[in-house]
Order: C-alpha cells, then sequence, then structure tokens
C-alpha cells in the first residue's frame, strides 16, 4: 500500500507527456511554422509557462516528435524483420516502414524540411541535439545488418548501418517532393536501389570494388550537421 | 551616326544588369534573409520602385544570381572540356568546376539552403521557375557525356545528363555541410563516386545492372518541385 517514489514524478511525468502529445498533434494539425509554444500549452491545457519548465523551446519538443517517430518505425520493422534472414530483404523492411511511418506527415513535411536543413539547425538530423533519435534509426539499421545472412566483407558490414542512415534521409527528402499516388515515385526510386545493391553485393569481394566502396561509405557517414 | 535602337533600351538594360549585380553582391556580403529590395536598390542607385520595375521580386533576382553562377560554370568547364575526351575525367570537369563556381557562395549558402529546399518554393532549383538556369547546367552534363568517347548503352546515354544534375544537386548539399579545410571531404566523395561509375561502366552492359541503371536513372530523371 506505500509506494516508494512520491506522486509528484508521476504528475509530473504525465504532464510532460501531455504537452509533448499536444505538441506532436498541433504539428501534425497546422505544420512547423504555425505552432507555437502558446498554441501547444493551450492544447495540452497548461500554463505557457509550465509548457516552458518542461521544454526550453518548440525545438526541443520537435525532438519529441523525432523520438515517436523512431520508437514507431522501429516497432514496426522489428515485427518484420523477426521474418525473414535476407538481407536485402531486411534492409527494405526498414526503408519502407520508415517511409510508412512518415505517411501522416507527408502534408506537413516541406515546413519541416525547411526548418531542419541548415547545417546549424538543432532540428538538423545530422545535428548533436537530434542524436537520440537519430541512435535508434542506425541501431535499426545495425540489427538489420547484423541479423541476416549474408558474405559482405567485414569493414563493409561496420560501415553499412550509418551509411544506411544517410541514405534513408536523401530517401526522405525524395519523399516529400514526391506528388505521385501514394508516393509511388519514392517506392520504385527504392526498388531500382535495393535491386542495384542486390547486384553490386558479389562484387564487394573484389579488392578494387570493395575499397572504393569502403571509401564511399566512409564518406558517407561522416558527413555531420 | 546612326543607330537603328534607340538608346531607351539600351539605358534600360543598364539600369537591370545594375540592379542584378547590386543583387548579387548583397546576397554575397549579407545573405539571403538580409537581403531585401530596399538594400539592392540602395545599392543600384535606384528607388525601390524602379528595382521592382526590373525585377517583380527578390526571388527573381535569386534567378540572376543562378543564371550567374551557371554561366561562370559553363565557362570554367569549356575550356577544360575541351581537353579531354574521356568519361569520368568529363564529369568530374563538370562536377569540379561546379564546385569552385560556389566558393564564393560556401557562407551564405545554409541561408540560400533554407529558403530553396521547399518543394514549393519557386528558388528550387528542380522548380519551373528555375528551368533557365536548371538547362544550362544539364546542357554542360550533356556536352560532357556526348563529347566523351564511352561505350555506354544508348538509352543511359540519353537519361545520365538530368540525373546528373540530380546529383550535382546532391553533391553540393553535402558541400554546403562541408566544413573540412577546402571542402576536401566534398572532393573525396567525388573522387570516390567516380571511381565507383568508372568500375561500373564495363558492368553496364550486362543485361540485368543495365536495366536496372536505367530504371535508377530514369526515377532521378522524374524529381521535380
Amino acid at each position: 500500500m506505500f509506494e516508494i517514489s512520491s506522486p509528484a514524478p508521476s504528475k509530473s511525468a504525465r504532464t510532460r507527456a501531455r504537452i509533448s502529445a499536444a505538441a506532436i498533434s498541433s504539428f501534425v494539425a497546422n505544420g512547423y511554422a504555425d505552432t507555437t509554444m502558446r498554441t501547444i500549452a493551450a492544447e495540452a491545457g497548461v500554463s505557457v509557462g509550465n509548457a516552458y519548465y518542461y521544454f526550453p523551446s518548440k525545438n526541443h519538443l520537435v525532438q519529441e516528435l523525432y523520438e515517436r517517430v523512431q520508437i514507431d518505425h522501429a516497432a514496426s520493422a522489428r515485427t518484420l524483420l523477426a521474418q525473414t534472414d535476407g538481407l536485402v530483404d531486411r534492409l527494405r523492411i526498414v526503408f519502407e516502414t520508415g517511409l510508412t511511418t512518415l505517411t501522416p506527415y507527408h502534408r506537413i513535411a516541406p515546413g519541416f524540411l525547411s526548418a531542419m536543413i541548415a547545417p546549424d539547425s538543432p532540428l538538423n538530423p545530422l545535428s548533436a541535439e537530434s542524436s537520440p533519435a537519430r541512435d535508434l534509426t542506425i541501431a535499426l539499421f545495425r540489427d538489420a545488418v547484423d541479423g541476416a545472412t549474408h558474405r559482405l566483407p567485414a569493414d563493409i558490414t561496420a560501415l553499412l548501418p550509418r551509411a544506411l542512415f544517410v541514405m534513408h534521409l536523401a530517401l526522405v527528402l525524395r519523399w516529400t517532393y514526391d506528388e505521385s499516388t501514394d508516393r509511388m515515385a519514392t517506392s520504385r526510386l527504392l526498388d531500382a536501389g535495393l535491386r542495384l545493391f542486390a547486384l553490386a553485393i558479389p562484387f564487394l569481394r573484389l579488392p578494387g570494388v570493395h575499397a572504393g566502396a569502403r571509401e564511399m561509405l566512409r564518406l558517407i557517414t561522416e558527413v555531420r550537421s
């Protein structure tokens, strides 16, 4: 009948969660630019000062949105990853569930893109501030690679997850521009890329191709904002 | 002693050129956001109304900047293209001179990136409004491909210039983030990409690789904003 933890943190956690949920729902309804700490506080039923107590800025709430998206993405992907050990199939699962998870955000994606693309933006998916959400997605790609049966060279395998994360961002950038029905143009681009990757896999054991691919992947993993 | 054309268009052309030059110099000095039609008019020594007479908006002056960059790019590239008929060497020339031409703009590139990345922005390099500048760069890539000695399949050759333009945009995006000395990280990425392309060329005649590459290039050429 006695709880060790006091009720205060629990109420605090609930308030924090309510503000976070209100922010996400306001971002989806109104987009990035038209969502303010004031509208978020109003939707959460807290004072503006209280909202700022939990989240120092609107951008901190965007990070909540990023983490929500990554958690949903990982959940959908891991269910499907359990069903196959083919490398290309597993990469397809991570890329496709990534896009599916983003579907509700397609309408508001252009506004976010403008806010997040600047190299010095804390919202940039390659920024230090975005590392919690980014690390979740990189870990998901690592699971996809490490859980697969394949004969890729070990140095390529080590570089792949981080490089795949940058490729995922490039795919999401293309998806943001995609006005085709059901974003079929993006799906077909992913298919074509995976088909070429599948064709390239055996060649990655040839010394020249191996060295070239390793250098390319290494340079891609080094991109930071 | 008698000229057919009246002096009026000539003065008009000079005023237009002065406004265009003032805009470019203000963009370089102050960036996109802090340049206004007012500051441009002041620098050009014309009234704000007069500046608007020649250019309906600041964005029209960004197009002047784009065309200036593309004209400079084409001039540097064509001098070097005259010296080699190797396909990979010629592509390297177009990509490298493209980056070199942009060097003076590196500091202001992030501000432009935020303004031009939105799919509905007239400043987007893939927009209808940007087609004059874009067509110049695509023509340059076409010259680089068509003037080369190579054995690429004809359908690949036809798709390359437009696909290379999109890859050029991706390279410039990476360059915008590049804080390494002399933007060496971007140069090395280009090198690695060209080395892999050189290795891939012979395989493009194999039916499976050919079909996969054609589909990939086709999908890349279809990206529009």
